[in-house]
């Protein structure tokens, strides 16, 4: 019963997100060996100045 | 000190809201045997292009 | 397809974890008008050296 | 590679958010004594109605 | 900057756990079109006792 | 009622996990105008073999 979680910052287009999750989920079940049906994806979009790296929001890059 | 966070598709009434919290603070309290006080909870409201189940987002379902 | 995540400070017995995820799965299903196959519940029993409040770990209470 | 994630009640300035991730970020990399660089920080704003202590949505109060 | 969560119950080989970071890394970083550097995952294993759907710990059946 | 997570690669000494709870109570509490006693923290440690920058996990480096 597998959960994945992807964090990321918010602008992707929803054809990269279905093809995210579709890959995800595959990856997951092919590997852990589980049926893609048990297999759960949430998706969580970040907007950039909530996300730092060094200390700096990534909406200053 | 209990953490209790709650993640579900979004679209639910604030009564359900309310009522969710109430309940899930309650239960907790009462089976570990802690003051309702020390019980936290977090609700996550999540698009239903952003959860999918065997890879398909739950708003093609 | 609700997912509830429960923190709290390991020790609690094998009843009360059982007992818990029972009344937070049940709870879930009614208030958010969901079956209790769709609902996941997941534990995360946290040392009381790896929880603090107000700066002060639980493991010096 | 720590990953610090800052839960909070929405409504904060733009300037207390950097500052949030600035001192978490050299916090963090001198208690841990590692690069800034490799420190990642998420904020997560919550909205009152979301957050319950003690049963309680935090909207009330 | 993507954070990938897996979760899953414990019991996993180390080349399982191994194929399954490189492979959520690989296809997170192409759909994405980020870097593979620049994405990060973390695994959780989940004592099937501390997991249950329907109210029922995976350790149950 | 700000809640701070802190994961990072096990290993760090007792010294280092009270040190920084302490500092990432104090900062958030500081920055954010809340008092220390509504600030909750609570530390993951992951094994290095879970945690993959790249692919790779950083038990290979």
């Amino acid at each position: 019963m597998p959960m994945i979680r992807a964090e990321f910052i918010s602008g992707k287009t929803e054809a990269q997100k279905r093809e995210l999750v579709e890959a995800l989920t595959r990856e997951t079940a092919r590997v852990l060996e589980v049926r893609k049906e048990s297999v759960w994806v949430v998706l969580q979009e970040v907007e950039p100045e909530n996300w730092a790296v060094a200390g700096t929001p990534l909406s200053d890059r």
